[in-house]
């Protein structure tokens, strides 16, 4: 990720003179290492800065200390000392989020679950995996592939990105409008929460007595608990899949294409879009075989049975062609498949590679809007002067324009705020929302103002407070408090931003 | 439903010198005055009588009075004043349900959505529809079967039942193991606050940012606010489905072919079973086309397009026949398909037609231990000298034994609560619960000792506490509290109720 900095770096050592702080720390550290061994507990400045931050390198913070457990009594204890000492905890799994979410506390420990890499069942009989939460998503899918299953959800980060971190996110992927997002594909979490106690959310059953907080748990962006084990869905690979590249002459044609696909009745396992400038700086750098003449690619995909993915590659096409499409491609084997997908999966870095940063929006709109949303950021581009490569989640309408500046030029970088915060508005003025996929975290607190209203935010505290009375665990994320949001409400509220009222709530 | 009454009846008058539950009553009755028209409002115990129970009419209680807005703004002004005079209120849609989570409190109000029962809204290209909590469950099916769309989960009082209460309870169906239950067919649902105030969980998008509780709110029991409008996917309906009725000489070889069919990687769109005893006690009364001579039936559905089901109907029945299965009759034509389960939906019906009372279990059990459950079913009967019919939704694991009793008979009845005890501790032994279904309500409080945690039990209260701090939202159901489980514990814990380590939690 190349993102704008904060300068300068706070290196996380406390002030002369805080003596408070000073002895908290040695607390921490001394409990701490009656529970780790010298390796697992990190403090000094040169080993806590690489923790420094998320995939979101604009908000930066160095933590007092890292602890890198590797059992769950471990992690029990390691919070049961945190809530005596009040010291505020971070989760972090690979830290490939873009929200802050996993961004340090400088008065706080960072608990890394990056030693939690074990597989610990994979049972083809009940199509399941019970895994540990520093497991990457993806080896998941390669422990399942001789049983000829796989995990659904994949994040284009999900080479690195961890289980546990899917799980606080909710994390989403090329394929989950088909096949859904972590939360439809999660079974059962166990997790410690604050005070140290083993809690286990959800089961391998399709229904259970209690309150099924399973799916409040998935997405709570590490305020509720600390994962320790995972269970997943597994499903079976499919027997064929086979992409389309459809090829339009102009962006709002493609938008549209997306809509009309969805309203013919069909579910693609994958329905990406990506503009000329995006497959541009793909096609540079991973081959992918775009169509470098094309406004807007859509790469639609269909699996199934062989003849399942016959008679929807054909109905695809039919709609794709009737929305004005000027050229068709179908993948004719599984390398040019993964070929087309490499080139979306490469989307980020590849804007990394032609830009010094680039700025991730993560807004959603209705499907039907997207061609009218392409048009206004081209619009947007000339009043910035900045360049704008669109890459989409189109199916389900949960857009990521990159911005590109050079972070070390000022004024580019307020330009690219304000471009960002204008798309923004221009989603929720669209009907949509500022965020789809990739959580509040510290980025969108002050959105999260606008969205919910304060008995909202009030039960949403609620129920952290069910968990963590003391707002130890990765407080001040994703939920605003009643007064950062007066503050943002004096400043910050633009007509674009106000409620909107088909806004989803809870 | 027939089930034990508890005699004498109460009459919900309040006892000559309560001065203050007088008084409270007068202020609750004045002030529903205001916002009610007079047909809306029951307060003469002639007219609350008939709110004394929901379907397990063995708990019974007269409300003080019952409240039959309209309108959500009437909604909220109830729950503001009853807030406000501290009146415990008891929210029920069409009181089918099987656990006494809509038996009233003597001192509180029921509020009944049974006039709220407009279809708002069907929508054939979002395949949704927005309706009223009174609606009944077939009434959305009917409401979108000329867009060739149906709503899925099916309860056995579909015909009754309403989609508040199917929210409320989280109910499933026949046809749950493939399409699921209530929580994975509703996107969105709007409801108020015991302190008055309108919340909306869950949202048509695929993601939102803030707690996602819409899971949490299905299945709550109406504990965490009232449910005013339910938007529910709809999917379309299969070109064709066909059932097989397969019959086994031996109920634990038909419970064996159950595991059989799912671990053949086949789902079923409904796989459901019934003893001897059972097809007997339903096959007089419907006449359903029922094996008489089987120990047991199978009914396994496919459906799909004509080829898919084909397919499928081959692959399930060479799996039945090499479980045992002595003969296979495929439906050939929709009504015949209608009639097959025409027998299984009307199974408690006719439990009531050939016992004065029947005693409803809802455990659950790993599928693999079918068989073996109801050998030890078997062996109940002769310990306890009661007949028990067995129908199971077999595909997931949950069971319903009736036990059949006269609870006129004291005797009777006391074992046949030992006998529906001994069922349950045998589902624990077996690796499942005690509860699958029908809830907790008031019937299956003890039981939340045993599963849950005290600091499980304190995470649940505190989601409670979140939405109704003053606990007056259908208060003592769902979750006991630590004095109950204290007191249980002294009394009733037993060996084979001890927490299964396996058990599910959240």
């Amino acid at each position: 990720m190349n993102a704008p900095h904060e300068a300068p770096l706070s290196t996380g050592a406390t002030p002369a003179g805080n003596g408070a702080a000073d002895g908290r720390r040695s607390a921490l550290l001394a409990g701490l290492a009656q529970i780790l061994p010298d390796a697992a507990l990190l403090w000094k400045p040169e080993d806590t800065v690489p923790y420094e931050c998320d995939g979101l390198a604009a908000y930066r913070q160095v933590p007092m200390a890292v602890a890198l457990p590797d059992t769950e009594e471990q992690v029990c204890a390691i919070l049961r000392l945190c809530h005596r000492l009040s010291v505020p905890v971070v989760p972090r799994g690979a830290g490939t989020s873009l929200s802050g979410g996993a961004m340090p506390i400088a008065e706080g420990l960072v608990l890394s679950l990056a030693k939690f890499k074990r597989i610990l069942k994979v049972d083809p009989h009940s199509r399941t995996a019970v895994v540990q939460p520093g497991v990457r998503n993806l080896a998941i899918s390669d422990a399942a592939a001789p049983f000829n299953l796989y995990y659904a959800p994949d994040p284009s980060s999900q080479i690195a990105c961890t289980i546990g971190g899917n799980v606080s996110e909710n994390s989403g992927g090329v394929h989950c409008l088909k096949y859904g997002l972590t939360v439809h594909n999660v079974l059962r979490v166990r997790a410690v929460t604050m005070e140290g106690e083993v809690v286990v959310f959800g089961s391998e059953a399709p229904d259970s007595p209690g309150l099924d907080l399973l799916a409040a748990m998935i997405g709570s962006e590490g305020m509720l608990a600390v994962v320790t084990e995972v269970t997943v869905r597994l499903i079976p690979k499919p027997q064929l899949a086979q992409v389309i590249m459809a090829c339009f002459d102009d962006v709002e044609k493609g938008g549209n294409a997306v809509a009309a696909v969805i309203a013919a009745g069909i579910i693609p396992a994958g329905l990406e879009m990506m503009d000329k400038p995006a497959t541009a700086a793909v096609e540079e750098f991973v081959h992918a075989g775009y169509d470098l003449d094309a406004a807007a690619i859509l790469l639609c995909e269909s699996d199934g049975t062989p003849e399942e993915v016959a008679e929807e590659i054909e109905r695809m096409s039919a709609v794709l062609t009737a929305s004005g499409c000027t050229r068709i491609v179908v993948s004719q084997n599984e390398a040019e498949r993964l070929r087309f997908w490499s080139g979306r999966k490469n989307a980020f870095p590849a804007a990394g590679r032609i830009s010094p940063d680039y700025y991730c929006m993560d807004g959603t709109i209705p499907r039907k809007h997207i061609g009218t949303l392409l048009r206004r950021i081209e619009e947007m581009e000339r009043k910035y002067a900045l360049r704008c490569i669109n890459v989409f989640h189109a199916g389900d309408g949960n857009m990521h324009p990159l911005i590109l500046f050079d972070g070390s030029d000022q004024d580019e970088w307020h330009r690219a705020e304000l471009f960002g915060s204008d798309i923004l508005e221009a989603c929720v003025e669209l009907g949509g929302t500022v965020t789809g996929e990739h959580g509040v975290g510290v980025e969108k607190l002050n959105s999260m103002c606008v969205q919910f209203s304060p008995s909202e935010r009030d039960a949403f505290f609620g129920v952290k407070a069910a968990f963590d009375p003391a707002r130890l665990l990765n407080p001040d994320k994703a939920i605003p408090t009643l007064a950062r949001c007066a503050e943002y409400g004096k400043m910050h509220v633009k007509k674009g931003l106000l409620p909107h009222p088909d806004l989803p709530r809870f």
